[in-house]
């Protein structure tokens, strides 16, 4: 394990946040906040620990998956720590769990919050916890590699860890400017949502913070009751930009330089959409009776839908008094989530449907033992080696959220509180149903339920493993038995 | 597809089904119940139609995998069927799909029952009930195979399709004397549990019926109680039994040769033993408060969790008033259930097992991406083959019970009881929690709900891949373009 080079990264890491954090205080200055003095201190602190980090350089540049995914996890932790701080200091947030809670629910683009005025806090703070959606869902690293040159092999790596999705699609050769196009795109579409959502005579403030939350699919709101009180035309605005922000950003690479045909049979995209089309008819049959016009139904239904299966989890509605069936509904779209390669959190379109490809490839190999298939996803054979770690995914996904459901029972809410609480966490989602439903928050939980759904916002929006590799003492295990040689 | 070959063997379990049907009819004479009457007839017809399936010989002897899952799947809903019209005959189940339910129930050994008032059933549909449990649970074609020999290569087709567990253990190179040896030991052990319970003054009917049960890891009970109002010595007896059936029974088979190093070090045993002393330990500590002795929290305990994970579903106690934390740990023993090669369902703790070591093996690949490791159980490298047919298992487990938690939904029960009687019927267990707790039923579910349980029951107790195979469209269109051709 290269240490000093992880170390090295890290230390770039906090200069970053530094820098984002200077953000706040452009705010806190706009609006006379005395609160904002804590962003402050905490540029100054993340500025001076990232110099003193970054102060040594490394001699040993060697950079492997391991030293990827270690300092992935690594960063993640750091950011959110230090980005959580400043809530304490000013007193928006006191506890430092909570505190932390609420920040990794904004990197990890979840959207949870143990808040339950939200309304009451500085300008400022608010803007922050927004805009760690906006960073967040596109990936820290991204930025890092979009805005500055690093040198060695550790780009791929440290892409690799965080990028969601099976695979990481190269757009370019070059890795750097495969970030870059993909930062364009999200600041541009960023920017037309917020022209639309101020058409709609919403405040600038208001507009660009219920962006960042729909951009990065995190779901932060500014007012208690969600987006409820918002007019139709503002609800459509927010409905369908959750929808493009969930789509993979290649499609939007390939419409940009005129590949419309490689754009239109993306395969994930499709069964993305059909999701999407299945799940509003289904609910909004489900729920007509219940409101006064079909229109009504409709738009809650679509809203709903496009915020759970986005991850976003922005809420037009307390979904939770719906009939059983739209709330089924609605939990296994948490599972699905968006298409890989999006801001949106989850399983991913794609993953689940090369597995039930491959559920298809066994039926048809009994039928005909001799014709050996192939699992095809895109008009290209998924290698072996994909399919064998989005198993092994799945598989660690399923004790992850069979361990944390036990451990949050230990505070005794009902069952579908708790289930709910880690599908909602584990998948970056925002609201679960029953106590912690969109008109509920987190904050009744123990502390320590709270660090287990930190540990699954992180482990999800990381697509587990990175959480993993820095947690498995197989990690370590090497780099002690070499230091004694 | 060898169709005249499936007839022929369907017509062999009709013949047997009829035989089996004896038994209730000689119970209705003991009691002198006019209502054994309807077991009589459906003998007779059973005998009938499988003596017409069975009149013309089929040519072709071709037998493939295939065959043998539509064999197998076909004939647990022959037998399903015409095993549950008695009781719609002698009006103790009025309803078709209501007796369905319980016969599937009973012979996938799940225990589910939509009966309120079990006490009010005759005594010959009592007994027609549990014995259901005692052939399901070693299986129907094991069953015939102990009892007399097969032509062809259809016998290791059978059997493994209809054997628990993710490959079938060969205890001796002929398939016939494995069977006869499994029976056997079955056989012995259900009858010692029967003296036991007579030495605790269980009347025989009662002790027969109860170890019909605990066998098979059934679950029907014979009172509305379930096993609450038995003395502490009866319950113990259950409990222990219940385990010991949940075992691997090559386990016994090596303890009977007298091979016990091999026994011992059995990786799932110990696994399986593991996982029931950690679950007993927990929820003691957490329920002990509630009760006046540590004994009885203790004995309570130990018998809902041996019932759990053995899949079998009795209950001394309404667990639905327990804290959730216990609750959650006997949802998370639901899906593991017992060991491979055992009267028990759920997934088997050997996949759960091998499951996590192939993420501990992801996790050793990423620490030292050079050290190719192969995960190994029982001492023995897992084949390639057996992981990939686990996690196609897996995955269309999940899928399945995705789609059945969906439908259930439109019932309009709370989002508890539609899982955990989802969980409880395709993990063969029984009870579920809130509205299909151990002191309820499942009767309050529509008939959609029903068949959907129905098929998840089947699925679970075949291990998915023959009900698919049987559904599936692939099995039936290459036959329909060869008779094209």
């Amino acid at each position: 394990m290269n240490l000093s080079m992880i170390r090295y990264v890290l230390g770039l890491v906090m200069m970053f946040e530094g820098a984002f954090l200077s953000l706040p205080c452009v705010v806190a200055l706009i609006y006379q906040e005395k609160k904002g003095f804590s962003f402050f201190i905490m540029m100054i602190i993340c500025l001076l620990l990232g110099f003193l980090l970054r102060y040594k350089k490394p001699k040993n540049h060697v950079f492997y998956a391991k030293e990827g995914f270690v300092t992935v996890a690594a960063s993640w932790i750091v950011l959110s720590f230090f980005g959580g701080l400043p809530f304490v200091l000013n007193g928006d947030i006191p506890s430092v769990v909570d505190a932390m809670f609420e920040t990794v629910s904004g990197f990890t683009t979840t959207g949870s919050s143990i808040l339950s005025d939200v309304e009451a806090l500085s300008k400022c703070s608010l803007f922050w916890r927004s805009f760690t959606h906006w960073i967040g869902g596109m990936g820290v690293f991204v930025f890092v590699l979009a805005v500055m040159p690093l040198t060695g092999g550790q780009n791929i790596h440290l892409m690799r860890a965080e990028s969601p999705g099976p695979s990481v699609g190269k757009l370019v050769p070059k890795l750097r400017t495969t970030s870059m196009i993909l930062y364009k795109i999200y600041f541009v579409m960023t920017v037309i949502m917020v022209l639309l959502l101020l058409a709609g005579r919403m405040p600038l403030f208001e507009s660009l913070l219920l962006s960042f939350g729909a951009a990065g699919t995190g779901g932060f709101g500014i007012l208690n009751t969600g987006c409820a009180t918002y007019t139709p035309y503002v609800q459509y605005v927010i409905a369908v930009f959750m929808i493009l922000f969930g789509v993979n950003f290649n499609v939007y690479y390939f419409l940009l330089i005129r590949r419309f045909k490689e754009a239109i049979k993306y395969e994930e995209l499709k069964y993305y959409l059909l999701f999407i089309g299945a799940s509003v008819t289904l609910i909004t049959v489900n729920i007509c009776r219940t409101f006064p016009t079909l229109e009504e139904a409709f738009r809650h239904a679509f809203f709903q839908v496009s915020s759970i299966i986005t991850t976003t989890g922005y809420s037009s509605f307390d979904f939770n008094g719906w009939p059983e069936f739209s709330k089924v509904i609605l939990i296994l779209l948490m599972f699905s989530g968006a298409c890989a390669g999006s801001t949106g959190g989850g399983i991913k379109v794609s993953r689940l449907v090369m597995m039930l490809k491959t559920v298809k490839k066994e039926l048809l190999f009994y039928a005909h033992p001799r014709n050996v298939r192939k699992v095809k996803f895109n008009g290209r054979v998924v290698e072996h080696e994909v399919i064998r770690g989005m198993n092994v995914y799945f598989v660690a996904y399923g004790f992850i959220m069979m361990f944390s459901v036990l451990i949050l029972a230990l505070d005794n809410f009902d069952f579908t509180t708790n289930f709910t609480a880690v599908v909602a966490t584990l998948n970056n989602i925002g609201p679960g149903l029953s106590a912690v439903g969109p008109a509920s928050n987190f904050g009744a939980y123990s502390d320590l339920s709270k660090i287990v759904m930190i540990f699954d916002m992180l482990a999800g929006r990381l697509e587990i493993f990175p959480m993993l590799v820095l947690l498995s003492p197989y990690t370590w295990k090497g780099l002690r038995l070499r230091k004694r040689k």
